[in-house]
């Protein structure tokens, strides 16, 4: 069994933002030499989420929307976390979008459905974050 | 390290339906010959799911009732994503429901608690979709 | 390839409460003797979860009134699961908050971000349930 593993870091500008990893975790997986395994993508922090949907600007402007409505960031007050933080809300939201994907690796390639692409989403983001990619297999 | 991998095809009839796929899972796992691993069942399409929960009706028409409430499919013009397309609210619910599952293999099968089985949900249907089941192990 | 299976039992006083499993999972690995693979921590019942994040009671409190709302225990006759059970919103918190996660295992240890703990995540406690545990790797 092989086993290969890397960080990709990134610091969003915003608060909250979707950012496209697949390039970045199909260059892992030619680094790796793997043909055959399954891949791990998770945040390395407990505000962030790694998820497959779609490539698809207005989808992401609906997940604003949407992750606002069922975990709002405001009022900060209204969540018992934010006595010394202001960003219960993006522990939540993190809940709905998921820490993780494992995504199947086939005769050297991610082992995708025509559309799946893999997401970074921040909510509480203008620092410095990681993602771990870690691939097993031969 | 041994690999298996097969895809399995639905074409549901209506828009949101849920299909157990216990059976066809274990199946590939008895040609798949692994004893011991791990096997990943996912969603190839960002509009369906794939779950464990109890295969019991009364909840999956709760799971519908509830998951239009979350994200509701009407009115269509609610969403960026729609502009083209009218299955917004499909890649939301896919998010809350997830994408895949991973399942240990212990002596030859699923690991699974007493209730535990795994549905395909389907959110934007009447068109063909596949799900891929990928085992690793020895 | 190796492989590690345990079972950790929990029965929680209150329906619904938040357990750190982090230290048996610690456990677990150093037991396996396995040093480069993945870790799966599932539920093995269909009513509770097992998530990564804060190891914050505040924010543990936030869960709890966040969903209630998403999904609300009362009336137990809104769900239709409901006729024989009472447990219906049990099983849709545990969708929201997921059933599984999966570990990098990097160099003997759980390859974890500054702030990632592991939760089991009880919806509808006062009866013994279950956790597997399965490590592959070498």
């Amino acid at each position: 069994m092989k086993s290969y593993r890397q960080e990709l870091w990134f610091n969003t500008r915003r608060r909250r933002e979707y950012l496209n990893l697949t390039p970045q975790v199909e260059e892992c997986l030619q680094k790796s030499g793997i043909r055959e395994g399954l891949c791990l993508v998770n945040a390395m922090h407990i505000t962030a989420s790694v998820f497959i949907n779609d490539n698809e600007s207005g989808l992401h402007q609906d997940f604003e929307t949407w992750l606002e409505k069922l975990a709002p960031e405001q009022p900060h007050s209204q969540y018992h976390h934010n006595g010394a933080e202001d960003n219960a809300d993006a522990h939540l939201k993190r809940q709905v979008m998921g820490r993780e994907v494992v995504v199947a690796i086939t005769d050297g390639k991610l082992d995708f459905g025509p559309w799946e692409q893999i997401f970074y989403g921040e909510f509480d983001g203008g620092r410095r974050k990681r993602v771990l990619v870690k691939i097993i297999g031969e």
